[in-house]
């Protein structure tokens, strides 16, 4: 798998610094920007972060060509809405040889020992859809016989507040691993232009000091292992 | 494929009408949506969609069982990103014997001779995956030999203003043809309670009277073909 | 201010509880949401929300007529993106007599003694108001006099997701007092209907066990005032 | 009014037809974007855009002050969902100096002869609204008086996408003439750094070649006025 920051708007946490100055006062952004010192940039998006009003982070994006991942991340990545994608698509592009064929193995596969087969079997798998192809058969229906471990390609652009939310799911040690390596690239291509908000990028416990998954990994507690919480002490409206 | 209306906002037509009448009235939407005779009804209708401002129509949701369709048609489809899915799951649901299995077999596969080809490999497939999770290989990993033509069940719920521009696309001739059939029977079962609406999930060349693929298939010309359009016509900004 | 509750997708807590079985399950949405006890739409709705995996109350919408609502507090309403709304136009519809201009008058103005002033300074800008539509001024101009305080009406559309995001904002004590008033209605209309999902609708301090306002309205401590929490507990990734 | 670009996504066009060749690519995002001459990014986009596949453009984002709009233009500009927004907020800012106040004066106004009717107006609202603040009344109680024409700032993140949408619509002369000027600003500003996309941003009718409004104004007739169009042309589905 390959993470590239393609592109991303410049200087995101001043341009974040200077949306959140505005909300409060009587310049404008574009001289906000100007003058703003590096340390008001930083206690203004300490301030964004720890009030949890995110909304400004949404003026900066990144975009990131993604190469190397299952089909089956692929299909779980999209189901975020609040992002774009542009996809190599199965219905256009077909393989003919082999080796253009890359796919992944996940390591429980070889632990177990079915490394062997498990290649022997996508071998076959597009033989027959070489075959398939080769008699007519047109390639968006060809594809039916490829397996979820096709790798994919990918453009996705998301915004530093979806990044933060997306991270704080899928860096969980529940999510499934090759999404989880993907968000841990991400973080690490955006804490180089971005470090401030790269430190956002986390699983979900670190904030809220608990686990909410069904049975935790071992770094937090789950919600009833930590005792009380808000829902249980206070008050009901 | 099975498509079930499993949920729809009651009266949709009359809610549309409602709101759309709301925007140009001192009346509230609750009398509004009262007092309309169904000739009013269907006249806001009628004007809401002539005039393009699709708005008001986002205001009644259908919620859909969706059965038997591949994962490969399953992947473009949640790439509508305003709509809501919920997709039964390849990490926590495992497939031990072949029956529980079903798949999709495109009609090209069959017409050009491979149908025994492609049930045998999904079998040598299912049994591989059947292996693997015997083995201990976790439901998640072993899943990546699994093939495209796996069917999956989901529930869909759209807006009416996203389902006419879904179907616009998707019944497109140059569609894929399974999310094509999806969305043919999704218009089936809208026409059941919201035949008005219904009516507007059309291909886009229906509207625009030209086409704007490649290739056309035959029903509209393409965009050349009709010769003098708009942005031609006409100076610019 | 009145919000009535025009409509919503039925049945609602058993559609989530059915598209929540369905994502570990062989077995249709359709035939599910069919088959489930009540108890077992409970336990599932339970589960739903103390996992926090709450896209499946994406599938139920609720659909509201608000009328007499500020311009103020409108303006902040319609920021909320993940939701449909129709308002009355001030481009379309004028007000020539002042009986047709409803306004909201703040208590705090009541209570500093500014009600007379006040209401003579709207009938002012009424009156210059009428003068400029008479004169052939445009509504959509003449309304550039009209003050934040007149009242507007909407129809506006959330699923229960949202419903809870929003209200965990705006059942602040924090927020502003029309908008807070606004999601109380809004809670007490779903309450009606979907006693379970409406539970869910509270500040979001009751769910944190802490404030995250610069200051608190007294019913939780701030983030500092609970002590350690999970960021500073805890290794960094 | 001043608009002015705060930020975009650098080297827009080429990142656009980087992804838009992806898609039928066995190639990385990444090395396309390197090796493409810019006759290929020029024809990549032409295609992107006379194909109607517009997705691509959402992987280029662009940042704007807006400063000296009314809050009736910004009241309609935030009905646009997908876009990030940052206003100065009437909450926290408050006006006690009548200098610091601007507002608005549409043409019309001035044109009727209500010019020094409307600025002694705003100057007696103004008296009131400080009043009130001195006499303690909240800031964002206060504002309830302050009209429509009192401007405002913000921060508007579009993708390229949505600014083609929102032109389309606002272009129009039909629009209010406010936000019609701001996206004529919006287009100047885009011209200077990514002119082929800021080509596409024109009033609809450009594009379909009538005017789908109740009256045209005059650049295109009416959908009746230009005769058979695709809906009437052809069967139904």
């Amino acid at each position: 798998m390959q993470v590239t920051l393609l592109n991303y708007t410049p200087d995101p946490e001043r341009t974040v610094a200077a949306a959140a100055r505005l909300s409060t006062s009587k310049t404008s952004a574009a001289q906000l920007r100007e003058k703003m010192s590096p340390e008001q940039v930083n206690r203004l998006l300490d301030h964004v972060i720890s009030s949890g009003h995110l909304s400004t982070l949404e003026h900066v994006s990144f975009t990131f060509a993604i190469d190397g991942i299952s089909r089956a991340a692929s299909h779980q990545l999209v189901r975020h809405r609040l992002a774009s994608y542009t996809q190599q698509s199965q219905r256009y592009v077909s393989f003919k040889s082999f080796a253009e064929l890359s796919y992944i193995t996940p390591s429980t596969i070889a632990a177990r020992g079915f490394k062997g087969k498990f290649d022997e079997m996508v071998r076959s798998i597009h033989d027959l859809y070489r075959q398939m192809i080769e008699a007519g058969v047109p390639a968006e229906d060809a594809r039916f016989i490829l397996p979820n471990a096709i790798e994919t390609k990918l453009v996705m652009t998301m915004n530093a507040r979806e990044l933060i939310h997306v991270c704080s799911l899928r860096l969980c040690q529940r999510a499934q691993w090759e999404i989880q390596a993907l968000f841990a690239k991400v973080k690490e291509e955006v804490a180089k232009v971005a470090p401030r908000i790269a430190a956002e990028f986390e699983p979900k416990c670190y904030r809220m000091g608990y686990c909410d998954e069904r049975e935790s990994c071992g770094l937090f507690p789950t919600r009833e292992g930590v005792g009380a919480k808000g829902r249980e002490l206070s008050p009901k409206l």
